[in-house]
């Protein structure tokens, strides 16, 4: 993209987009259900058995000579998935391979990124690396929001980097997949083995999709590996190598619920206006998040279903041992899995055929025939940023740094009540704003933000508004719990921005919604 | 088809096929693994969530509403699975409702047919359904032999109709999937349910590649329902029925084993070939059909396998009570199901997680990176005809109708070693013959051919011809069992055809293998 020729679109949102992305014309954002698309989904190139062992045994000796015989070259799009979440050693590997052969201009399209992947910053300077495409969370975020990166980034959603690669938004050249437990035609899981993550749903649209599949495991065993997430039938090449990652990092031992009295009584407050407005009911269905408030909130969730004699139908959401212990006490139906955040998450998934795997594709995929995220009754998420329309920020925090990605956020706002607690100030930052930084989720599907001074219900929700005013809960607009927030901390100083775009945010739909630019810096 | 200009073309295996069929060019057969595909998998039109029910409910209140809603006009391709053999009621239902509406010319694309179809020849004649393009069992057949039909039909085996589906060959404008057990949003089963199959594999291409999708059950529960073999993400209508079918039909409430002395030894001959070649050794792996000498078989295999302290690790095919047992024995490792046939066999699958499900894709599909067919060491089939070369036929009879459907028959032919055990002759007429009346499997793929009389072993297989003399086995060639037979019996005659085709046979890459003439009759 020739930086003096941008131009600048505004979108529905209002926000200002740039026209094309590494010479991709962009598509601006339309509104909620409002962009068509168009054209078919991706068709890969019809292999043929033919060209492939007669055996099944599709195992070569090094990833190495897998990234080759795969044609690795210069410009190519290599995916990962970000199962081994901070303890991953293979997207680190593929990278120092590449470098080694000279390779250059490489797109990274990762489901994620982690702070391990700091690795790659080298590659990113030297051009091994054009750019990344997938969240840029800690290190390679702020080196993308100084605009060091020589492309620019795009953020999706976990459903939106589905529907990406199904409608042939992003070409995957090379999918390489790293598998706790495989056998060498390529079936593969991630129930078992020393590098064991639980699911590998965030790879599936690469298998499917991308030219090239090469499963990596540290744990080969013979045909057949049962369960297979992953299908041996899309598979090219498999490789057995030492070690994929770092347990430790790959799993917490454990997830543990806040003890911050303020997020503790954040989680309560949250429970509490689900039990008044009547969301939570017999057969009701929930989706909460790994996090230490997220967690409390199951907890107490927990305590009045059974106060109360509830059974959920289902719960969403990545699995831990509070949500399996619900299971296992017969207080949930079914754990709908997306990704194991501990060790119990795993064990129950491997055991428990009411643990069930989900992915991308059933949970999140908008340009689908529906997904599962609608059918969810309620959905508590984080924000780094809240507006007064209700718009939340989960990307960049309000010093305008890209430190987070948005994963599974903007596909949960489809669920029937999505609720964000949140503290009103962190760091003596307040959470709410006048206009987010960036704008991730619209506030016409936000329903409820909670915080520590009251309650906000989107003025769009009449009958939730309805009810907890007559529970008694702490209801205020989201202009007085600003106006409280500021009262306490001031109105911080707006970080500046250069005009450089150094990334953009994807709506679910595949349109641009936002744009991050370059922070003015010295 | 202008029937006057027909052409015909000789293909690699000196079969005579017609240039086109009904109005698509023919691409001939070209010889084992010489075919090479070109182009892409099909891509169906990329649906988006904004068009389908917010909360997921997609029940309709009828299957007409859903077909009327699926756009059901002249012409259209309907596909539906044979999960529910000859207890099928829904394929039935389905051409019922098109009849009533006046719809014309369909194609009827089942993955099977059954003499309950039969039901469909009226049909056939008013031109409600043009052809059928699925397998033509018993009264279906006899209409096709007898040039009843419209147009010709096409017999592909469950592999080619896979790769026929995801190659864009068929394009399915409205798949039919029944299921066991299904929710509103069709997320699908065969595993509960009044009619429970348990599998659905033979609509998985269906399900992923018909513009639209319509799950039919008679045992809804609310979402979700797990675990999912059909998902809801690929569905766009779901009906609650009364009854799909006849549980009685749809599954044997058991399978047994042949009493026939004469069809015994020939399964005792089969294993013992197996034994003295080191076949049967620890880890192998085999495939048997549910037909009773197969069921013998199996069971030679397991008296063998318990004496020698031998495991199996997989035994893949149609499960039934004697490899369930065996599974439970712990004599097999994993089960690798296609089609259960009984109800210990739908048991089994849904408690034990060593019993796996696999699909045509996994196991069949020959444009794909591999199948599971060449994992197998060993499989056991059967045959209408074998002649000299080893070519044979399991579609017609020696008089010429079509009778039979292809099933796995062509993809398992892949396998490491073809054993097909086959009674010299049926009826006083001779099972080998000079040249088969159908070709369905070149001989260049089938090892051995065991019958009342003798071992022929394919000259390709020195290994096993060495071994098997050593062993002492009663060998013969091909000529020499003719002989016999013909000794016996006679020659018969052959039947006579017009020159008009009937029905195609493709290989299982897509190209036509050979043609199904029309009967002289009278």
């Amino acid at each position: 993209m020739n930086k003096n020729n941008r131009k600048w679109i505004e979108n529905a949102a209002g926000r200002k987009v740039p026209s094309e992305v590494n010479g991709h014309p962009v598509i601006p954002y339309q509104g909620i259900g409002k962009y068509l698309p168009k054209g078919r989904k991706y068709g890969p190139p019809i292999p043929s058995c033919k060209d492939f062992p007669a055996d099944g045994n599709k195992q070569v000796v090094s990833l190495k000579e897998a990234l080759i015989k795969s044609g690795l070259h210069d410009g190519m799009t290599i995916s990962t998935h970000h199962h081994f979440r901070n303890g991953d050693f293979l997207a680190n590997m593929i990278f120092d391979i590449a470098h080694e052969l000279g390779i250059k201009n490489l797109r990274w399209f990762p489901s994620a990124s982690f702070p391990c992947h700091e690795h790659l910053i080298p590659y990113l300077e030297d051009g091994t690396i054009h750019h990344i495409e997938g969240s840029m969370n800690g290190p390679l975020g702020r080196f993308t929001s100084e605009g060091k990166m020589k492309g620019i980034g795009v953020l999706r959603s976990h459903g939106g980097r589905y529907q990406a690669v199904q409608d042939g938004e992003v070409h995957i050249d090379i999918a390489v997949i790293g598998a706790g437990k495989a056998d060498p035609f390529g079936n593969a899981n991630g129930l078992e083995g020393p590098s064991a993550t639980g699911l590998l749903g965030f790879a599936l649209a690469d298998s499917q999709y991308a030219d090239k599949v090469i499963v990596v495991t540290d744990h080969m065993v013979p045909f057949p590996c049962v369960p297979w997430q992953i299908q041996g039938n899309y598979v090219d090449y498999t490789v057995e190598i030492e070690k994929l990652g770092d347990p430790e990092k790959i799993i917490s031992g454990t997830t543990r619920i806040t003890r911050s009295p303020d997020r503790l009584y954040l989680a309560e407050l949250t429970a509490q206006f689900c039990d008044a407005t009547g969301i939570i009911h017999d057969g009701f269905s929930f989706q909460t998040g790994a996090g230490g408030t997220s967690l409390a909130v199951s907890d107490y969730f927990a305590r009045i279903m059974r106060k109360k004699g509830i059974k959920a139908r289902f719960a969403r959401g990545g699995s831990n041992k509070y949500l399996v212990s619900m299971l296992e006490e017969g207080m949930i139906e079914y754990i709908l899995d997306g990704q194991t955040f501990d060790l119990e998450g795993i064990r129950s998934m491997a055991e428990n055929p009411h643990h069930t795997w989900t992915s991308p594709f059933t949970s999140y995929n908008y340009h689908s025939k529906g997904n599962f995220a609608g059918m969810v009754d309620v959905v508590i998420l984080g924000a780094t940023e809240v507006d007064l329309d209700f718009n939340a920020n989960v990307v960049t925090h309000s010093d305008g740094y890209l430190l987070h990605g948005i994963g599974g956020w903007q596909n949960c706002l489809f669920s029937k009540t999505v609720i964000l607690p949140v503290p009103l100030f962190r760091d003596r930052i307040p959470i709410i704003v006048d206009q987010v930084t960036t704008l991730c989720g619209p506030g016409e599907l936000i329903d409820v933000v909670v915080t520590e001074r009251g309650i906000a219900v989107n003025p769009r929700r009449k009958d939730l508004l309805g009810k907890a005013r007559q529970a008694g809960l702490p209801l205020k607009t989201m202009a007085e719990l600003k106006d409280m927030a500021d009262s306490i901390c001031g109105i911080p100083d707006k970080p500046e921005f250069e005009d450089q775009p150094v990334a953009v945010i994807k709506w679910v739909d595949g349109t641009v919604i936002d744009t991050v630019r370059k922070i003015k810096t010295g």
